[in-house]
């Protein structure tokens, strides 16, 4: 059979991910990897989990944990979750709040709800790649988001028309974003909702990493300025994904969207029809965990990878021969490294394996145009200290034998 | 916010499902609910689910069990299931499996994989509405898939050319169907080859309930029966999903796609994208439970599905009155009740509930057209002797006081 003849168009736009491919590496023992961006086992509370676990399927309650549930999650979970979202800024109940499975599932529900074929997405550039490889199934054009950039909102929109299709959202990770570690300031997000008002568009603010912050001032949450303005989150444009991946578990698969009724209400029709519900004995043992010790958890979280964030940095600005750029995150998992004009990281990262056995990720996935083969994403999240000192001391020899030196460092 | 300005096309297809929406109702203690096609909690192998959540979750493979894992799904599961296919006529290897989070989220990957807006899928009349809901989201034409019926390949291509579209694939769940109850026999399954042949489309063979046989000979899976017919699992165009929810548990989201390897490399790409990958430890404890009970715990709930099954066939065949047809399932959860024509299943719904509470599916939904309205689903595979006895006890009377009575009761 020639499968080609019933396949749908979008399939041409649904590629293999470099990530996932690369975390097959992961396995050689003699690797050194920066390229996963994973927490670090080793940190997940495992016996509060399987605390939570037994007590979920003891007593007469245990059917129900591993039997159908709602659409729209495990209330005392999306009541929590409501706490916390007032806690930093968003006053909510559980009514605003789908669980869905991780935050990766809330991307690929944005997409299928706001995207017809030819649709403009607006994305930073970089952007993270699996909100590309999530939205490329809806088959988008993306446009380059830059909330303090030059383009009048009128451009943006003509640019989107002349394409044949309409601008639908902005979608960005505000907070030590994936890839690039960096945070939107307040007079970027404010920028932002006012071009958003102006396009009449949604904001998806993508917020797993914001409770990895190690030092600065805490930037309030997109959907909590907009909440400032408006007052009430039924009049809000913001979608908020959050997600318990990096800072609980991962494999679990438990995230959560914050929005206005109609948002919530379609993405449950959605996820009905698209998966049921997610899986009930997990949200039941992340409501668990939460709520024993989410605060105390993040805190020990904050710790540790803010060590791994200094001597990665550290290592860095002492190894990287001169034309190598790289920023200075505040929180979550990643530093980017932007090479000289005309290097290219995917071929470093060929070398990389055969010769230093160093890996990272090479940064044109991240841009939806292919674009800026010159930057690479190293994450510091599994490593430790000697690891991390060893593997950048080995890129730097890497990087300074394939020639990089036009410019001295520069943070940023 | 005027959401409408920013939802893509195909949200005016996804309706809420009239199922999800009932099964609010079994919250109500004095209901008798025939309505959910759920498995008996009752009946979960809980102390096995816990002892394998407690194994998965001690020791040094822990942080594992709640880690990112691959998209194709864990491979000691995978392997299970290969085997497990052999058994039922299907030799394959784990490499033909992929782990989907349900065989609901299988449905809804296909339907991605292969519809565009316009095309055509054959879909049985009636047939799992949970597909038609997850199909929906792709904007499909539907036709009705009938393997005996005298319409030809040529017509069928031709009214989805009319339309606009191709014939992508014909969708059913062959045995102990969900709504019906009904098996398709093995000329049926025949005939439906052969007309995938001449069209050059896809089977989706939907498997959630085979293992459920309560009596009578076993059908081959129709992927087993075009198997014997080409020789090499690559060559063949039947899609299996098979599901764990329905014999260990349905609240952990875990089924499986077995199919040809360009369906199962596109469906992982996708995976990726949507959701990254079904939870790890979830896959870890099925795996841990299939290997120690699967068999027997099959064997038992067939015997106690079996007995309901029989208590709610006696009792119709008492309590229903002239003009009401029933089918006679041999496996699965479900029988169908056909009412004398002009009757309105979901108007007797309404009805019952406030005089009789008893609670079924009023048939309308299963049809892709919205037609036969004195249609109706019940289930029996939550309720004891004592309850279906009394359920349809009700049932009948209700039936009788709105006047069914044209002809005598058939069954078939």
């Amino acid at each position: 059979m020639d499968w080609q003849n019933v396949l749908a168009a979008r399939n041409g736009r649904m590629k293999a991910s470099e990530i996932r491919e690369l975390l097959k590496l992961l396995d050689q023992p003699d690797i050194l990897s920066f390229a996963g961006g994973i927490p670090d086992p080793a940190l997940f509370p495992t016996e509060t989990f399987r605390d939570a676990m037994t007590e979920a399927l003891s007593g007469p309650a245990s059917g129900a944990a591993l039997q159908y549930s709602v659409s729209e999650g495990y209330l005392p979970l999306r009541d929590w979750i409501a706490g916390r979202m007032a806690q930093i800024g968003i006053p909510c109940t559980a009514q605003d709040v789908l669980i869905t499975s991780g935050s990766q599932q809330a991307l690929d529900y944005l997409g299928k709800l706001m995207l017809d074929p030819g649709d403009t997405a607006l994305v930073t550039w970089p952007a993270y790649m699996g909100a590309l490889g999530a939205f490329n199934a809806y088959q988008p054009r993306y446009d380059r988001l830059d909330p303090k950039g030059n383009r009048t909102s009128a451009d943006i929109a003509e640019a989107a028309q002349a394409d044949g299709g309409r601008v639908k959202f902005a979608y960005l990770s505000a907070d030590f974003a994936n890839p690039t570690g960096e945070t939107l300031d307040r007079a970027g997000r404010e920028a932002l909702l006012d071009l958003a008002e102006e396009l009449d568009i949604a904001v998806i603010e993508d917020a797993a990493y914001q409770a990895l912050r190690y030092d600065g001032e805490p930037v309030p949450p997109i959907l909590a300025l907009e909440l400032a303005r408006k007052g009430d989150l039924q009049e809000c444009r913001t979608i908020y994904s959050g997600s318990f991946s990096k800072v609980l578990s991962p494999g679990l698969r438990v995230g959560w969207v914050v929005a206005a009724r109609p948002v919530i209400q379609q993405l449950v029709l959605m996820k009905q029809a698209a998966d049921l519900h997610s899986p009930t004995l997990n949200q039941i043992a992340t409501n668990h965990v939460a709520r024993a010790i989410f605060d105390d958890h993040v805190a020990r979280l904050r710790t540790t990878y803010a060590a791994r964030r200094d001597a990665m940095l550290s290592a860095l600005a002492r190894y990287m021969p001169e034309g190598v750029r790289f920023t200075k995150p505040e929180g979550g998992m990643f530093v980017w490294l932007t090479l000289p004009p005309g290097m290219d990281a995917a071929e470093l990262l060929a070398q990389s394996l055969k010769t230093e056995r160093v890996a990272f990720v090479p940064g044109r996935a991240f841009f939806a145009d292919g674009s800026n083969g010159n930057t690479l994403r190293l994450s510091f999240s599994c490593a430790n200290a000697a690891q991390i000192e060893e593997g950048m001391k080995r890129l730097g020899r890497l990087l300074s034998s394939v020639g990089a030196r036009s410019e001295a460092p520069v943070a940023g």
